[in-house]
């Protein structure tokens, strides 16, 4: 009853065996290699179109590499106060890109393209006392395991483009939101006006394998040399690359995507005929709940593995979040959805 | 006939087997899982006392945080001017620490206590006018494939001390450089007064991972955020730690740096009794030697993997690396040999 | 009519003279001279206790520098959102310290210890997933012209105490608050437990010469160096010390800042008694008021010099800033208020 | 008798008098002025050709600002070892840019085109393993007093355009360069393919003043936000740009460098009679000699202010400098050379 995050699943054995497979005779290191080679057709095949693509072990990093990429050390990101960027990554980005993180509040994780408007009119022309918006993040499926609709990210990149700024989508989720849709990863991004993707892989079933995916060449300036410095040349890349393979081969990351949100549903769904109400749509893989620290308590003692997502308490509950995986077993699901049963005396 | 690099080379079967046997059920993420727990005192019986210790997934990675836990970003950092930190990391230190790296002149790849010092006296007290020196790399084994004798460790660290500098040891190759002086790690770290540790692993048999190790408990503040915010700490850590735990198991990690450096002593015996005269000592797994363009491009067309190492061009000769790594085959080193005394038409 | 800036005014009479009659003879340079050797004792006296005092030529300098010496890169810095550090240095803090801004809400430019203690909640133990909050950065007077009472700045150094915040005071307008409280320095910053001020003299007569006050020894660490990184030592730093001396000399800086209050509160009353409600209490030498473009044309066209602060539109009308200085003539209130009725049609 | 600094003497009286006569009436701030705006006018005739120029108030954030527009944070700067940039501004170019400093030897301060051209071949193509080398410092007149020719800046800037490396001219003593090789401003910067230029006045008689001058425009794009978030904006501006114009007028720039080269010399003629030879041609304003400790602690018992350079002991003797100014009185030069030949017992 592992609910924790999908990080805490391992590697699919598709990938696995893919790695194994790597694992033979001598390869040119650092990316020099046939593995990262076959990369750069294997995304555009995907995205229908040239791409850039560029390998790094986490979504941090490619998160930060994107966006320095894009944004000056004077410049801004606009994101969500609740993205992984603003709030998980410990000031990653900064780091990278030199440039300050400017919130932009919205429901259930998600800002709008007006709000968006809005914050620009704020910043936008403040000279040289503040620091330049120059590029917007938006996180696709969402922290809150919500999704923009492609006439949301649309209109969020007619924003951007009207005042040039580059558009960057967080996609450690990328697999569930296109998975969610029903769309085309091009019809998701370059499409939508978006820049640059980071495609995430870790999370839906590989080890340690995340892309950054550039669509406007002239964002790919300086970012090999920035990702070199960050440490994030594999030396062994052909090990990195091969879990990318793998994982786009025969659609392996839809599939896997789809099993993840099919049980999320499943357990939303189970969470709400026991009239526990999602805070937020379950559109992904994600579910937040608001529970009593009793009920999580004796939930965690029938071996679950809840805690509180945030420090706000509302009406004695707290906030909790269920995540399920690629390989969330089904009998989990209705393990947990039988003890909040019993709990609840039903 | 692969001597391009120990990176050439893939993952023994013992690492890639933890790494499989790690994939079993869920564990917690970002290192709360129990192969990170185990890390703890499988380092600590490594070395003899208690050490803090911290996986990465690159050398430069490792280097760069653990330098910057010991150097300001108003300090300075000596180390040679051959050293992977001041010519391969594409500027990597200085973009985690802020710092500036002060190389220090010494043949193969080494420089001496009376260097240092001498280094130290010029740089020591000009005031807020210069960088104030605060640490001191040294690469064991080093770029050179040359070793610093224990005498020698401790000369620099007693500089270093007398200055009150920090001593760091990039041992990108510290198996090597264990194996063949004979020694234990403690030996060649703390018990000489060096206060962190890069200690590599993938050059040696890893997929990726390398382990910062700190002797100096005060250095490691900030040292997990600094990790942390650059995309190195691992959502799926507990296959970066099992790569550790195995590599350290039964010492295979000295087993795979003793066959590593008893090819390079095959090889370079080889090379000497053809009259190619390697320019530094071969005390570890490496061997420089100068060769004309003619014979190097012919061994290429051979099978081999040879290029220039610098641009300096001597006598009608460039420098060229080799180097041997824990699954080199004998056979590939007397057939490489073979075709080298064919060319010298001996 | 010249109510745009307090920095619009020129260099009063006395820190002129005190400019001119430090150009005799040589001095040494970057700071070794008779000037700034007797900055210590001056400030010393001012603050009633030891302090270390540094001079730079510009507040965004003294806060950066600051706010870098008492936070980490992996640090967060609290403040206001409207604070100058936050919108109007172009992300200096940020530059200087690597660290992250958290905006803390609050009317009139001042937020309240309760809502520094929710948001220490909020972001305080996420372990290394988020920045680590380090800082608290407060304006006094405000950048709304409003004042934190003697008790509100003890309140929020007490939660910051709770938490091991440092406590920053950015002090552009440091005159105007203390005139305008009626405290002496002392009381104002280290005994409410500020650790570090920007003690600003420009706004308020000088010509460039800020000066960091440090009243916690520990956070001196460095101070020096990031200062003359940062281009801020000047070579001819004797001219910048006799600005500062000159301002303290007979309390010069208490009676400036007190005319300037004065002129505030006149202009003030005056705007009042023609219906023209201040946005914020009048504490110190700004005002924001509400006007229509069509009355700031009219007024700019009569010699004013007025624009929108923000884009904000309320109600057809936009909110100004007006400052007065130690300069401000009484009759250019007087013509002011005299035009502004004659557009009132009274 | 003190020939410790350009630095160590004052402003003026052209210049004092211009800072007063702008201390008149209301301003706008932050160089909206009437001054700052003659500035683009008064360096674009002094330079015969349209440039854009950018006041700072001191050399260190001159060099570093225009460094960091024309190098990458994963780039690199050539420079001379002992250059201010690399020894005496304590890491700040590496602060505002990122980059990394890459000396390159040379006898008396100046560095060959041969030699920058070996220094590319060696840095130029690593790919990302090490910085990318993007601009080129040289210093002029340099910190060993003497002089490139124009013939020497030609070479350097041949080589530079050939690798497409900025050429960026440190010129605090800009003015001692131009009056001692006779050309014009335009002939010793653009016209020899210098990009961007440190204008010094400070040590020439300014109070605080420094203008980047850029001739490249694309080199432009950011230099205000990097100016502005390094708190080199002075809110006072008007103060800072009218030293500029005064040092500007009548030439006046030209006439106080002539004076102090005349100065150095009539003292190095002096110093040569009595069999001290200097250690570098004298070109400019800075004469460096070799003596012993007893004669310099007895030169500094009679009013001198002379100390050793560096660390350096060369039979018994250590390096001194001694600089001359536009005020340094000839009395106080034949006032030390007479005291010499006393001690040298003549």
């Amino acid at each position: 009853m592992d609910f924790s995050s999908d990080n805490a699943w391992g590697v699919v054995p598709e990938i696995m065996a893919a790695i194994e497979s790597a694992n033979s005779g001598t390869a040119a290191s650092y990316g020099n290699d046939a593995w990262t080679e076959r990369l750069g057709k294997a995304f555009s095949d995907l995205f229908e179109r040239d791409v850039a693509v560029f390998p790094v072990f986490t979504g941090t990093a490619a998160n930060s590499i994107a966006l320095a990429c894009a944004t000056a050390p004077w410049g801004a990101i606009y994101c969500h106060p609740e993205s992984h960027i603003h709030i998980d990554e410990c000031g990653a980005p900064e780091f990278y890109s030199g440039a300050k993180l400017l919130p932009i509040e919205g429901p259930a994780g998600k800002f709008s393209a007006a709000s968006l408007e809005a914050a620009q009119i704020n910043w936008g022309d403040r000279g040289v006392h503040s620091v330049r918006p120059m590029s917007v993040s938006i996180t696709q499926a969402t922290e809150a395991g919500t999704l923009y609709s492609l006439a949301e990210v649309e209109a969020i990149s007619e924003v951007a483009k009207k005042y040039k700024l580059a558009l960057h989508m967080d996609g450690a989720r990328f697999a569930n939101a296109v998975s969610a849709l029903g769309c085309t990863p091009a019809e998701l991004t370059w499409k939508r006006g978006v820049d640059l993707l980071s495609f995430g892989a870790t999370k839906n079933g590989a080890l340690a394998a995340e892309a950054i995916v550039v669509f406007t060449p002239r964002l790919v300036e300086g970012l090999e040399y920035r990702r070199k410095r960050a440490g994030h040349l594999s030396s062994k890349m052909r090990f990195v690359s091969a879990q990318l393979l793998a994982y786009l081969e025969d659609a392996l990351w839809l599939r896997l995507a789809e099993r993840a949100n099919a049980r999320a549903k499943r357990l939303a769904e189970g969470l709400q005929r026991l009239g526990v109400v999602p805070a937020y749509p379950v559109e992904a893989n994600e579910i937040f709940v608001w529970l009593s620290m009793a009920d999580m308590d004796a939930l965690n003692a029938k071996g679950a593995r809840l805690w509180p997502w945030t420090n706000v308490v509302q009406g004695g509950k707290v906030m909790t979040r269920m995540v399920t995986s690629f390989a969330t077993p089904e009998k989990d699901i209705d393990a947990f959805l039988s003890e909040l049963k019993k709990l609840a005396g039903k």
